[in-house]
């Protein structure tokens, strides 16, 4: 039940937004902040938040850091939320 | 997009926690309270909260208030998170 990152997290537009640019696939900071018009510090704090609720992870290559999509946490809200609506998997 | 007041009161562990209770069905205030040991004035807050972002609706029926969950913004969440997800319904 440990879903208070994750809420607080999506609770942000601009963090929904990231999100829905890295289903594209993995980005830069720099490539993210750049799409927004944000600064570095704040598309870092944004990244953080993200990564602290387990919906990106990162990794580093050379002087860049990557940030990836993690579905998982995403599965598992959508499990939540589905056994709340009442109906289960097959259903939805 | 407007998932803010939606996001932010399910960051809440007893909020959650009163949506999983309205499940099997509507419930008074007076109910859900009881259930989980907090005042009045508590419990009104988590309504409204819930109320507002639109998670229960209520009817009054004589002195008493009756919630229910309302399952259509949850749809909305799973639909969300499902193209975030990058599956579709039929995958799900």
């Amino acid at each position: 039940m440990g879903f208070e990152d994750t809420f607080k997290a999506l609770s942000d537009p601009t963090r929904r937004q990231i999100l829905q640019m890295l289903r594209s696939g993995r980005k830069s900071a720099g490539e993210i902040g750049e799409q927004f018009g944000l600064t570095g510090a704040t598309i870092s704090h944004h990244l953080n938040v993200l990564k602290g609720a387990g919906l990106v992870s990162d990794e580093r290559e050379g002087k860049y850091i990557y940030y990836t999509l993690d579905t998982s946490v995403v599965e598992d809200l959508m499990a939540w939320l589905m056994q709340l609506r009442g109906g289960n998997d097959d259903e939805a």
